[in-house]
This record gives structure tokens, sequence and C-alpha cells, in this order.
């Protein structure tokens, strides 16, 4: 029962359950995983818990780090260095960057701080034993981490283009920020180059906004490549194993996920989770979403099809009961959908309930409850059997990446028409990098990038964009 | 079992079980009701079956007794005598109109043929063996009944105030038209005097319009007395008994019904119906109405308080729960209700599914889907184990009746205000009859109906009404 409690060794033993209980309870929600963490991942994780107990918030070594931070000097060799996380957009770009930028900590030996920003304390459980990993509240910057973008004077990139820092240089400053915001532009995408990283080697403070999952670039980058694969020798587990790792819902919002649950999914004999995101400013519900949906499910078999004749079957006695939880903004397709299956019998004789714990009408980054829902909402999708996402919807991969699970992947429409077909499997549960470099940083040239390994490639939703994903899975 | 499936002898075997599946299957979604119908009452059912076999439409005698309406004729004593209750109202007040004419029937030995207006016949099953309920679509008077009215020259009310008949006469006409809604004046109130029905008795066809349970004044006509207490020694029973017997659900409005309840219902260790109904002409969901639903359903213990404090308590892993059928034109208490029970724990540690079928918006009396469901609706709401049903609502009043539910009724808001106390229980199932007459045939003065018998109240939900109740059900 341990092995199942800690996810294969993923969590480590020890905390105070009551301060957070998902991080003990969320095996009993979840089928087992059949992902398994490396032996080589567990003990990395274990071994960076203890560079953050020594080196973050409040310790010595975090007080003499920041006394020369301010001071403006730069590194000694044994020096504790650090990664400050910018809170910046959508809760679910928010959880994908801070994974990222986790990972990016893990390679390069940088304890990784939070900037809590509205409600990062409010939505999570602390993840590591024995300090925070939130950015203590008196950091020096914190009040202009908002304003910073690409053009700030310690913006690497700009600093680069205005030849006032180059990678060959000695003399670093004490903080460098990277900005890998979906907006960058050429030179802060030389953060993916190995000259750069040797660079900020030197730097003991590196403070970084992003709101894209960046890696699957991270897997081209030379130093980095070894280190990855002993990690994740499955490639596709990345966000699967650090997610479940980092992202423990805190007691408030664990308690919409478990009532949630227990008051309409966990009786049901199957799961199918649908997450309709629309990118489109009209407030919909729209005519070819809804038909794209039904296209989906149906066609790959997700859900039964309905007998739009009615023909008088005999009612079932105890029918087979399928529940569709499914996350939108909008309450119109899970109506559509709900009326369908109360009209109609379905040629299975299958009963389907189908289910939608809120519809804001739109995006409230800003409001706690807001968020609590968005982030449960995620985390319940992440506990059905079967998952359906929208194209480009970080949301959704954040519910596929936990769950483990491989989404069929509803694609973007154009021109308010249903896509013929309307969706596709993914080729992994892995989130897509939106805005990723086509550089060859060697060369100097461009390239494609989605080209350069096998197990980085373009994604299903987004043909510039790129995923990790496994060796043996298919296209 | 099949006394379970007949239940107690109400319903008669033999019938072909396809054309009707709610008639042999209401019995599994249904606790057994603990009221059994008197031996007296199956017997006359079964009677009443075959005077309608041997008089009913197309029959020899309904041939001849068409013939001698047309002409004009009036009665031979070994004739077939009839009752045409005419559609009217919304489907609430038709399914308690038509049992109250069914009732009349059987205390006057008169067939009952339905006029089927818009859906009768899409809505029910027949309930006689052999032969049809419903009126023959060649009936002559079929096209006037919309526009019979008190005004009407065929009216009862009206030939008696213009002197073209009275109760001493020995010449009667071949029909009369009873109009019992409820702007009925004093004339047509006569109908409950036992002259008026002496004459009736003489009068081969009876046209009824009505909008109302008008039972309770039945028991205080003394020619059906006594035969109202052979029938019914449990007094408050009459409409759980004849609504059970008469009205089941066609086929496809038995699939909502039961696709329903297995999707939503069936797992749940409890299940609690609301049913919300607004008379306001604005289109709500009001906050005083929201705080009623609340106040009665906690202080009554239907349902369990929340915590507003959110104090963390371990979640339980397999809660007890409890779901909520919440029926109105609305979506907006359902919401409410949901979000409270999501967003904060209960006090009890069990978890409450909310669940609403429809939210139509506003009353379609005429849409064939829309009475359906409305029809479903009732029927589910008959199917929980505790109701609360809004004032004045014949709509609830047809829930209780089929379930045997005493509920809980909510008092009628003034003034925007939520009434105090918000609620109280019904003193018995029976609908209430809302425009009963207050005169005493024999003295010929007005006198409160409410203090004739104690069998025969006035209502909790509204003062001027008259329901029946059992002898020892308190106030
Ligand atoms: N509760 C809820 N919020 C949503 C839903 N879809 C979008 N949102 C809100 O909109 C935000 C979208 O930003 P993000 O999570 O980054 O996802 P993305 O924009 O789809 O990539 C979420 O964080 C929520 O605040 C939904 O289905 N349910
Ligand atoms: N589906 C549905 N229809 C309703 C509801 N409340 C009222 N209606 C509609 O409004 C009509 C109300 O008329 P009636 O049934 O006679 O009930 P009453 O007006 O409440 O006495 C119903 O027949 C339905 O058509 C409801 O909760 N659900």
């Amino acid at each position: 029962i341990d092995k199942e409690k800690l996810l294969d060794g993923l969590l480590a033993a020890g905390f105070d359950e009551v301060s957070c209980f998902s991080r003990y309870q969320s095996f009993l929600y979840r089928k087992t995983s059949p992902y398994k963490p490396s032996g080589y991942l567990v003990s990395k994780l274990r071994s960076y818990e203890d560079l953050h107990k020594r080196c973050g918030p409040n310790t010595q070594s975090y007080i003499n780090a920041l006394e020369r931070f301010k001071s403006g000097h730069t590194i000694h060799s044994t020096e504790c260095r650090y990664l400050v996380w910018i809170s910046f957009s959508g809760l679910g770009n928010r959880i994908l960057t801070l994974a990222s930028a986790y990972l990016y900590a893990l390679l390069t030996d940088r304890v990784l701080l939070v900037d809590r920003g509205k409600d990062m304390a409010d939505l999570f459980c602390e993840p590591f034993p024995g300090n925070s990993w939130l950015l203590p509240l008196d950091f020096p910057l914190s009040d202009q981490f908002n304003s910073f973008d690409m053009k700030s004077p310690q913006c690497y990139g700009n600093m680069l283009k205005n030849h006032l820092i180059n990678t060959s240089t000695d003399s670093v400053p004490s903080y460098l920020y990277l900005h890998l915001a979906h907006d960058y532009e050429h030179h802060d995408k030389l953060f993916f180059c190995e000259d750069d990283q040797n660079l900020f080697g030197k730097v003991p403070w590196l403070i970084m906004k992003t709101d894209n999952y960046f890696v699957p670039s991270l897997f081209l980058v030379p130093s980095f490549e070894q280190e990855l694969s002993k990690l994740f020798p499955e490639k596709g587990t990345v966000f699967h194993h650090l997610g479940r790792y980092l992202f423990l819902p805190s007691n408030p919002v664990w308690a919409l996920i478990t009532r949630y649950y227990h008051s309409y999914m966990a009786k049901a004999d199957e799961r199918i989770g649908i997450q309709v995101r629309v990118f489109d400013s009209r407030p919909g519900p729209f005519k070819h979403v809804m038909d794209q949906i039904l296209a989906c499910t149906l066609r790959e078999k997700l859900l039964p099809e309905v007998d739009l004749k009615d023909s008088t079957v005999t009612p079932l006695n105890n029918p087979r009961l399928k529940a569709v939880l499914l996350t939108s903004l909008s309450s119109g397709y899970s109506e559509n959908l709900k009326d369908m299956y109360w009209e109609h019998p379905t040629v299975t004789g299958e009963v389907v309930g189908v289910y939608q714990p809120s519809h804001e009408g739109f995006q409230q980054t800003e409001k706690q409850v807001h968020n609590r829902k968005a982030w449960a909402e995620m985390y319940l999708l992440s506990l059905t059997d079967v998952l359906v996402t929208s194209s480009w919807s970080t949301f959704g991969y954040v519910a596929q990446g936990l769950g483990g699970l491989r989404p069929w992947i509803l694609y973007k429409p154009e021109n308010d028409t249903t896509p013929d077909p309307p969706c596709r499997r993914a080729m992994s549960m892995e989130p897509c990098f939106h805005a990723p470099p086509f550089y060859d940083c060697k060369a100097k040239t461009g390239i494609d990038t989605g080209a350069v390994v096998p197990h980085v490639r373009h994604c299903e939703d987004m043909s510039w964009g790129l995923k990790v994903v496994d060796g043996h899975d298919g296209l």
C-alpha cells in the first residue's frame, strides 16, 4: 500500500498528512499508473529535496545569496544558485511552465523559487519537505515581476542584442531575467543553446517568465540530453511524473475534487472526460463545435450512439452507467449532450449521465474561487478513464498529463466548420510546446527542430509546436 | 411478485406488456406503497372496466348512444351514460381533473371518455382493458370544446340562471355542459348539490371542463358519502390509488423516466425531490425563493447543513450520497444548490448531488416534448423518498399523490419575502381543490365547507381550498 500511496516512490514519505490530504490520498481516486518513475528520477528528486532544504528560503545559504544578490556580486563555486519562476498567464499555463522550470532547475542544480502571484499558495501544497518553495515576499524584485518583458534592461535577450553581454565573457551579472513567453524573439530563444547555458551556469540568480511548456526543446540541448534520458527512459512521461510530484491540490481544492467525485463520478461504471475550450471571442455555444464533439466521441466509440428513432426497447433493469465529465466555460455543450442522452436511448443499452462542474462564462484569472474550480476541474478530468481535449489548451494538457491519459484531441475548427476528421488520438500524453525555437545553435541557421530526434515531434494540434513522444508511439 | 407488480390489485392483469411498459414495471422504481386499495375499490375498478368494455367507443351501445345524442333524444334506463372530459389547462391540472372526472364516473356509473386535446394520447397509456378511453375523433361537438364556457347555451349553470331547466323537471336535454373551471359561478357550483345530481342522472351525456381537483367536494354530497367511504376507507388515498391506476406513462415518457432515473438517481442512498414553482411573471430566480428552499430543507433536516467555514475535515472514503431532484422552469435554484454542496462540506459528511432534468424557461403547454418532459418530471419527483413542493401547484400535487408522499409545502411568498416558517408538512398526500363552493345546498346559504366533516379540511397552501385528509392526520 505504501508503494501505491507514494506513487512508486515519486512522493517522499513523512509529510504531515493533515496539511495536505491530497498528497497521500490521490492514489485512492486514480488507477495505478502503468508508468513507473525511473530509480534515477526518484533519487534525483530526493537529492533535489535535500538541496532545497539546504538552500531554500530563510536558510543561511539563502540569506547569504540574497545579500550578494543585493550587492551585485557574482558567484562562489560553493554557493546555492536559484531559479525564480514568475507567476504568469492562465492556470494551465502556469502549471506547465512551473513543471518546465522545475525540470530546468533539476538539470542545472538550481533551487526553484515560486513567485506566489495571486493564488499559487492557495491552490497548491508545498511539494518539498522541510522548506517552502514560495519565494519570500520580501524578495527585492517582486514588485517588478509584472513589468518584466523582452525590453527590460535585465532581460538576457535584450542584453545580448545590445552587446552588453556575450557568451564568452567571464564577468556576469548577479542575476538575469529570462524572457520565454510566447512573444519572445531570437536572442531570448538562444536560451536553448549550449553556449548560453554555460554562461547561465555562472549566474547565481535566474528569473524566468514563460507561458510555455518548454521541456521538448530542453531535449535538444546536447548537454541535457544524457541526463534527460536517464531521468526519463520512457520519454513521454516527463509531465506525468513531474506533474504528479509537484502539483498537489491544496486542502480546499482537494475538498472540491473529492466532493465532486463522490457526488457525480464515483458510482459510474466508466468515466469519460471532455474538455471543451473554444478560442473564439463570440460567446457560443457553437453548432460546429457541438457537432465536432459528437462526431469525435461517437466515431471513436468513446460514447454510445443514440437511436434517434427511439425504437421501443424494453428498458434494462440495471444498465451500465457512463459518466461524462464535460468542462467548458459555456454550459451549452453539456446541456445539449445531456438532453440527447435523456431524450433518446443508446444503441448499446447503456445510460449516460452528463456533468459539468462550472460554467463561468469567461476566463477570470484573478478570482480565487474561479481558479480553485479551474484547478479542481483539470484534476477531475485527469481522474477519467477516457479523455477528449481541445486543441491548443494547456487546461487539457494538464489533465492528460496528470491522468497518464493519451487523449483524443479535437482539431481546432476553422471558419466555423467542423473539422473532418473531428479529432485524433494523441501520440503521447505530453503537453505541446507552442512557441519552440527553430534554430540550429551550432550551424547558426534555421532548422526544423521537430525533425532532429525521433522523440521530439511536431504536435497533433499545432503544426509548429513540439512535443516529446515515446519511440514506440506511432503517428 | 404479481401482487407487487399489480399494485395490490389496482391494476388488471392480462394487458399486453409491450404497448405500455410502465404498467407492469412501475413497481420496480418505487417502494411498495403502505396504502392498500380496499377490496371494494378493486372490485369497483374491475366492474368499471367491464362497463367500459361494453359501452366504450365503437361498441354497439356507443353507436346507439351517439345516434340518440345526435337526434336529441333522452335516456332509456338500460342505456350507457357518458362523461366526456375536455382537455383543459396545464398538464398537472389535467391529471387532477381527469382523476376527479373518473371518480365522478365511478360514483354515477358513467363511461369516461377523454378528449385527447393536443397530447393526451401521446402521454398516457390506455388504462382500461379491451377498449379505448379516448373520445373518438368524430364526436360531434369536439370542435366546440375550446369555446365552451359559462356563457355557452348548453352550460348547465347558464341554463339554470335563465330558467331553461330546473331540478324538478322531467324533460332533460340529451347532453349538458358542466363548467367547473376556476371562474365558475354560483349556478355552476350547484353541481355539488344532490338535487342537481339527481337531474344529471337522467342526462345521457355530460361534458365537463374543469381545471380543479373537485374530489373533496364530492365527499360533501350526501348521496356519494357512503360509497366514497367504502371505496376509500383510508380517505386521504383517493388520488394515490386512482392516479396510479389511471396515469400510466406512455412508452416514450416511460423511457424518459427510466433513463433519467438510472442515469442520475438509482445509485443514491437517498432521493429528495424539490419542486419549485414560482407564480411570478418576472423571470427569476429570486433570492427570497432560494432562501426559502434552503430554510425549509435545512430546518426540517431534509438536507444536511453545510459548513460555511470549510473546517478541514478528512474526506470520507465512501460517503453517503443524497440525490436531489429539483424541478423548475428556471435553472437558478438547482445551480445555486449544486454550487453550495460542491463548495462546502456537509456537517454530516454526506455528499449531495443535485439534478434538474429540464429548465424550459416558461410554460409551453402546446409542445410535445415539453409536456412529455413535464410528465416525466412529475413522475420522477414521485419516485423520491422525501418531497418538497410549492404552494398552489398541481404539478407538485401529482408527484405527491403518485408517490404516496406527504410533502413539505413551501408557503407562497408575499412581497418578495421568504415566509417564516418557510414550509410545513402536508396533512395528507391529497391534492387541494382550489375553487370549492361554500354553499349549503339544503339550507341554501353560505357555509364553511372546510368545517362540515373532519376529513375535508382547508388546505395547507391555500386557506380557502379544500382537501381530503385522514381522520388520524393531525394539523
Ligand atoms: N472552471 C473552468 N475554467 C476554465 C475552463 N476553461 C478555461 N477556463 C479558465 O480559463 C483559463 C484558461 O487558461 P489556461 O488554464 O492557461 O488554459 P488555456 O488557455 O486553455 O491554455 C483557466 O485557467 C480558467 O481560469 C473550464 O472548462 N472550466
Ligand atoms: N418540465 C417542467 N415543466 C414545468 C415545470 N413547472 C411548470 N412546468 C410547465 O408548466 C405547466 C404548469 O401547469 P400545471 O402542470 O397544470 O401545473 P401548475 O400550474 O403548477 O398547477 C406544466 O404542465 C409544464 O408544462 C417544471 O418544473 N418542469
